[in-house]
């Protein structure tokens, strides 16, 4: 039904574009990352897709043919130390599903669109592609947005000509759906010897910056009870936190205090300033607003009980909880089983995607083959051969299922 | 006794090597540091002393007088965001006072030696100069010494034409003592009012690194239960120490996590390495080796209840807690009560001072002036001129007191 061999050299085709190692460096708008999106629009035309690059850098192919769509993609812009699949899975698993069923007269009718939205890993603006393509990007979001080389988005579309390019959007009933793979980037699909995953839900996820004001000071000449040590106040609320997300969490909650900084962060210098990053995520979206409430919540008392005063600011809130749709679960479930008997499971996605956005608009779902260590955004990231090609086998299945059913 | 004009102006003079703002950058062994020890060397030279450099960069004036001497100094070298006065008050008012009584008939005869140690803010090698000369600083310890660049200690020594000069040592039964004057650097004789403060004791200093060792992982894919956080590890041992801490501590203990670094430090990554300095000093050396004792034994614990690794290394042992000699204690109580009655106190000091090296092979005493605001090691640092000017007059007081009584 698919080729293979194709799928594997288009996959390794793109790992061209920035390969380091294993790796990956491609950020979105870099000179290697644009390359590779003239090179995903031949891809595109290869299946007989309508290609383009739009104005904000999604790479969009659409067919010719009547009738309802399906939308297949992911992004193709990997994190500063990227695995080679990541994204670049789903993307060309789409090219390779709209190339193999146009080639055959049983399902050349078919109408599948294929996409690569722009920086989900948000060098720029999380989600950016998929959200521009949903109507969710507002110009003066885009006008505001910088890499953390300070280099402006405005100026990134500038230097490849994209500015005056107009975004391509969503069209109203187009679709039947979107259904994105991607690799599990988690531990649970190997640990249980199972091959792939039919995802259930995306979680939702919040990322809170909290500063802690405090007095710096002389590590040796300041008394304890005059100190007004940043530092420690951030230790201290970490505990407050996980005491009181302990009792609200639900079996798949989690958080994350990734990102630390002291100022001047020096050995004999009590912290003046302390920030760190809280990211939290949820199946359940309901619960993702409990979560942040509680650390609003947290932070007033503490500020009421501290001479070190706390702010909070909310970072990123674009992801949110979804639930994955009915009938494309059941499809890639039935195309799943059909192909790997007994050897797929539901599951929920800890990471965002762009299906989250996605979903909002039309029924989406998600397809995950297993990562090797459950490793991901890490040079070392990959995938077994065959799972890479029994993914594709089962998205082109469900594909026929869905279309062929409508 | 002394001459106000020359004192503040030999002061603003030596803050013009590296001038910064109000503050001064002169790091150990940097151009400016190096053209601020000639000038030294020509002042000491004014002051009557046989002045050098010598092959640690100590620079060293000795009296040509016989009988027992005593030496005045600190340092002249500063933070990388230094205050002007901070180890240069000490310096200059070795020389002020040198200079001061060999002007006059009725003290030519004392036997003063003035000394401004090389590095002792640690850009190499913590109190390298005072340690240099008390035979405390072994050959393979210069060999190993680099700056936070990288520069060896060799190269800057030898750039300098420093390497082939030999380095002074103590002359055994020359002194009748060492005497330091130095900023505060702390709130206590502003806050009481009082100009004078003759320090009683120094603290002992340990400064350890601590190092989590967990599993770097997607912040989003990782279930709390199978994460190994590196970071939340760091934040729950802060908590045991400050627990165990707050049991064996006394009045004056102080501890501080000044600096913490977290790898990759993503907010959407589970950290797998944290790093901290805990740095923490008592008046008292046998707390602060029990205190140490403490940390190595709630690591262990922690070790074995814990799938994060923790591991400790000792980065800085050299602050040993000294008790500063009654005699000198006296001479300088003495002085401070004829020149402000009433306005003086004792009072330990909470920071490391060279007189703490010195302490173990003299008596050594110390004498601090007020810092306004009690900040230092900042830009901001600064003290008043009434303040700056009777603190030099007390110490020439006491000087001529201990020499004439010798």
């Amino acid at each position: 039904m698919i080729n293979p061999d194709r799928l594997l050299r288009n996959l390794h085709d793109l790992r061209g574009f920035g390969r380091a190692g294993n790796g990956v460096v491609r950020r979105c708008l870099s000179p290697v990352d644009m390359e590779s999106r003239h090179w995903l629009v031949c891809r595109m035309q290869d299946a007989g897709l309508d290609a383009r690059i739009d104005g904000i850098a999604n790479v969009i192919g659409r067919s010719a043919n009547p009738g309802k769509a399906l939308l297949l993609g992911s992004h193709s812009d990997t994190q500063p130390t990227g695995g080679w699949l990541d994204g670049a899975l789903g993307v060309i698993y789409g090219v390779e599903v709209a190339q193999a069923l146009q080639e055959n007269p049983a399902t050349r009718h078919l109408t599948i669109d294929v996409a690569s939205w722009a920086d989900e890993e948000s060098h720029y603006l999380g989600l950016m592609g998929s959200r521009s393509f949903c109507d969710e990007l507002a110009e003066s979001e885009i006008d505001a947005a910088h890499n953390s080389d300070g280099h402006s988005l405005r100026a990134a579309l500038a230097e490849y000509g994209l500015e005056q390019r107009p975004r391509l959007h969503l069209e109203p009933d187009r679709y039947l759906g979107y259904i994105e793979a991607h690799i599990e980037q988690g531990p649970w699909l190997e640990l249980e010897q199972q091959r792939i995953g039919v995802v259930t839900s995306i979680v939702g996820m919040r990322d809170l910056e909290l500063s802690f004001s405090g007095q710096q000071n002389h590590a040796g000449t300041t008394p304890m009870h005059l100190r007004r040590d940043a530092a420690m106040a951030l230790f201290d609320f970490v505990q407050i936190l996980n005491r009181a997300f302990s009792e609200i969490r639900g079996d798949n909650s989690v958080w994350t205090i990734g990102r630390v900084a002291l100022t001047p962060n020096a050995p004999s210098i009590v912290p003046g300033l302390a920030e760190c990053n809280l990211q939290f995520r949820d199946p359940e979206q309901a619960r993702v607003e409990q979560m942040q409430q509680c650390v609003f919540t947290l932070i007033e008392e503490f500020n009421r009980n501290n001479e070190v005063h706390a702010t909070i600011r909310i970072r990123d809130e674009s992801a949110r909880a979804v639930a994955m749709h009915d009938s494309l679960q059941a499809a890639l479930a039935a195309a799943a089983e059909k192909h790997a008997p007994g050897n797929w499971r539901h599951m929920p996605s800890g990471a965002a995607h762009d299906a989250q956005v996605l979903a909002m608009h039309m029924p989406a779902g998600m397809l995950f083959i297993p990562s090797i260590g459950g490793i991901s955004h890490d040079f070392t990231e990959d995938s077994r051969e065959e799972d890479i090609v029994l993914g594709c086998q089962v998205l082109a299945e469900a594909v026929i299922q869905l279309l062929d059913g409508a």
